[in-house]
């Protein structure tokens, strides 16, 4: 009975597969959207115009292990829940209106690291874009559980986005931007430290297993 | 029995899943691409050029909002289908056109807001834009409840685009178009108020419940 | 029994879902990309530009409604399949190429219209991918019914991409082709005529029907 | 009860359902993007400019049947899970940004071929981008059967990606990018080929039957 509650009928109903469906499209669409910010530029060899390019490539990878860091906590979020709400739908969108924004400041960056002047502003852009990502995540963890949306958890099943791991990633986000102030290339680094930490560092044990 | 005929297979064959996915796929690119309208162009400091492009930003969001709403109502919409036709499909075809184009006018109003004389034109399209996918929206549920495509309403359920509750969305755009030949940046204000009020006050209470 | 072949498993097995998840992702992207293909130029008021881009926009309904009528056309024929296989995979993939390359002929059509000289030979590019789309939709259809991978038809049913259908969109692409390197204005708007008959005749019996 | 496992609900636990969705989003926007990449350029007639750009059309060809090649096996590897892990989702994230990239050296190459000295460059990067997605699919591979992530094989069933089906293609992308450096055309030509190679000759025997 409890697990009939979640043939396609019955999440249909809840209006939480439509919510994945929505999501993922724009998660992905987001990511491979992102290598259209990918250029090179003259003067030099062609050689020398792809490696001064770095900027792109790595204003690349951060967001995209980013908005990957952010799909696999939707994820394991949307996984959880028992059912959905108006409200929490409404969440939704903001965070998608968030990680779809994200290209924007990527490109800025990628065109501007190693310009100087412009390149502290789109740096701090970029760090808000990712900060506000984050705590819209929080933002939707936080109302599922304050409206006990999610199903009761199982024996020894780990919770994601438990404030004490919010900590680490909001913190270094915060950190960064006020270093990125100054020095831009630090900030860039530390979201690319922020990004590979909750990619390997979060949840890294299994959900759930067969049998 | 009844919820026998919502299995996979039974869905399949009215059609109705493979519907939800291209306009799953269309709500969502169609979304995504909007990042590509906002840039930022000379003359300036970085963050003057950043602060000038406040219209590529308020069109993203506006458009992003009355996408969201719009797939919030074809969600609701759809969820309801006993069983699709293929005049529904064609319809629902129309609406992902005009859905599909809003990053064109968007892209227009991104550029041109606060440049006296084509603004106007561009914000009109804009209007009439917008309009047009929400007369599709009632279109495809007016057809719906007339070709009693729906499932019978379940007790204390929410019908979606009632009548009643087209109105005010209608007469907002209406309006809208009639200010903006006037004032441009004051229906834009406006779309923005109707796409909050679309995503804030319909139907928020609960469409279904577990258990 | 035969009902139970058809749940998410058997059809896993079958390779059809996830053929049909690329299917609409390419379908629905393809679509919505094509806005990136209008956009209006210089010189002229903002009212003229508007109007004088309409190739763009008679591009767009076109390239469009094709798509949506491979859509259509493309759920009826993997709504009937029982099975897949290795070779229909492929089919599909070089049916996908052909859709997802129509945004480029769709821009020359958009940029060249009223430009006497080059507007023949982009039109005749385009034709010549519509027609290729049509045909390998047709070959899907006649492999699938080769190697018998359609279910048995139920009673009443009607069959997609019967030859009969083929004909007349089939003529008339090619009539379209000869005309339009002599008047590709005609041409198109024999494309377009092309594009709402597959949307407007064909299949316009409910393909299933409740209870 | 085997069976049992494989419903929805057991998918989605084992976190293999939306790996899918993400997986075939990417996938399919990657493949389509690349139509973004086809341009044409003066001088010359609208003819010679549109034959001119055959390494545009070459590159896309290229790219698109090797996303559909890669594709196909991801297809095959993922029907055969019977549970994911989260290791597994970080690799595919991994292989899912190498897809995501191609856009950019196949526009590199479609820009170059047949320009000296810069051509060399870029089809060395596209080599590169190649072998890495290729690597990458093994690795998703190799990591799911040392972790015993696989279902226990059908009779007569056959393994993707087997290490013997492997060599013939990264050998032909090793001995390519070496011939690129000194005759960048050739090596375009043999990364057709083992695209032609993997999408005509791995694993034509169907994978699953009906009854």
């Amino acid at each position: 009975m409890p697990s009939g509650d979640d043939t396609p009928r019955a999440r249909r109903l809840l209006g939480t597969d439509r919510m994945e469906a929505l999501s993922d499209g724009v998660f992905a669409f987001a990511a491979t959207l992102l290598v259209l910010d990918i250029a090179i530029h003259p003067p030099g060899t062609a050689l020398e115009q792809l490696l001064n390019a770095w900027p792109s490539y790595l204003a690349y990878v951060v967001s995209f292990l980013t908005i990957g860091a952010g799909w696999l906590a939707h994820t394991a979020l949307t996984d959880r829940l028992a059912r959905s709400d108006p409200l929490l739908l409404r969440i939704n969108l903001l965070l998608l209106l968030a990680v779809a924004f994200l290209p924007f400041p990527t490109r800025l960056v990628a065109e501007s690291l190693h310009q100087v002047g412009s390149e502290r502003v789109f740096v701090t852009l970029y760090g808000l874009t990712l900060l506000t990502i984050r705590l819209l995540g929080f933002a939707l963890d936080a109302y599922a559980r304050h409206e006990h949306l999610y199903a009761p958890p199982e024996q020894g099943e780990q919770r994601a986005d438990e404030p004490q791991e919010l900590l680490p990633t909001l913190g270094g986000y915060m950190i960064a931007i006020l270093i990125g102030l100054v020095v831009p290339e630090v900030a860039v680094a530390i979201y690319f430290a922020v990004a590979l930490y909750m990619i390997l560092f979060r949840e890294l044990r299994p959900r759930a297993r067969a049998g």
